[in-house]
């Protein structure tokens, strides 16, 4: 089990095909060993924030980047990308998008609120492990993080 | 020549090999047909902000991805990056700082900025082509810009 201290990639999802696909394409890039799924919205800011479940964690230790849907149960995703993006102990966390939304609502309400990136999720099934192999491996091993 | 209002790379490097080795990697990846290249910070923030002599162009048509270098002459790139980042015409367009300095200083400034991506350039050239490739391909053809 990954030390949550040491995750790097931080997936808010709340559907199972998705994390399946999801986790596929990090699995093909070995990308698998560091990253820590949550189902919900009130989940994911539990754990950014280390309150809660998740009152265990150090909120210093940031992952790389955050991977965050935007429809989701209880706290939806614009919610959460506004907290992290509004708190100075968060708001340098890179979070990308990843969403089937291609709504300029979303698009746009997410750069206003300071997302790092944002993508649609292809709906082919290998243009989808095709996208998150490709935004995976930019933010683990091309970005350089806050931390 | 490129139409500036069509404008999908705008590179801000004043170093004529790093201007050279970033148009490498972009020719390679059939990139170079929208790319503006700026070589001071006081330019980068005239085609921005569509003033001075990039008056003609409509501030409403904004890159996919401003490549920023952050040691610039005339203004630095942590200026232009706060400037696009605290307006709002502008807050939205990626910024990707493509910079040498690994220091601690500049990568955590520019996040609590709002910069999009860090990213250090490496100093063989190979890794740098590749990087500039990885990097530039995610931003124009992955991510999903604003407008």
């Amino acid at each position: 089990m990954t030390n949550l201290n040491e995750v790097e990639i931080l997936l808010v999802e709340d559907n199972p095909y998705d994390v399946e696909l999801t986790l596929t394409a990090l699995q093909e890039n070995n990308l698998t060993n560091r990253v820590h799924v949550v189902n919900d919205g009130a989940e994911a800011l539990e754990f950014i924030f280390a309150t809660g479940i998740h009152s265990q964690r150090n909120i210093k230790n940031i992952p790389k980047v955050i991977l965050l849907d935007l429809k989701l149960p209880k706290v939806n995703g614009l919610e959460v990308l506004r907290k992290i993006k509004s708190d100075e102990r968060t708001k340098m966390i890179p979070v990308v998008v990843l969403t089937s939304s291609q709504e300029e609502r979303d698009v746009v309400g997410s750069y206003n609120l300071g997302v790092n990136s944002y993508i649609i999720k292809p709906l082919d099934f290998n243009k989808f492990i095709d996208a998150v192999a490709k935004l995976s491996l930019y933010w683990v091993l091309v970005n350089r993080p806050p931390h």
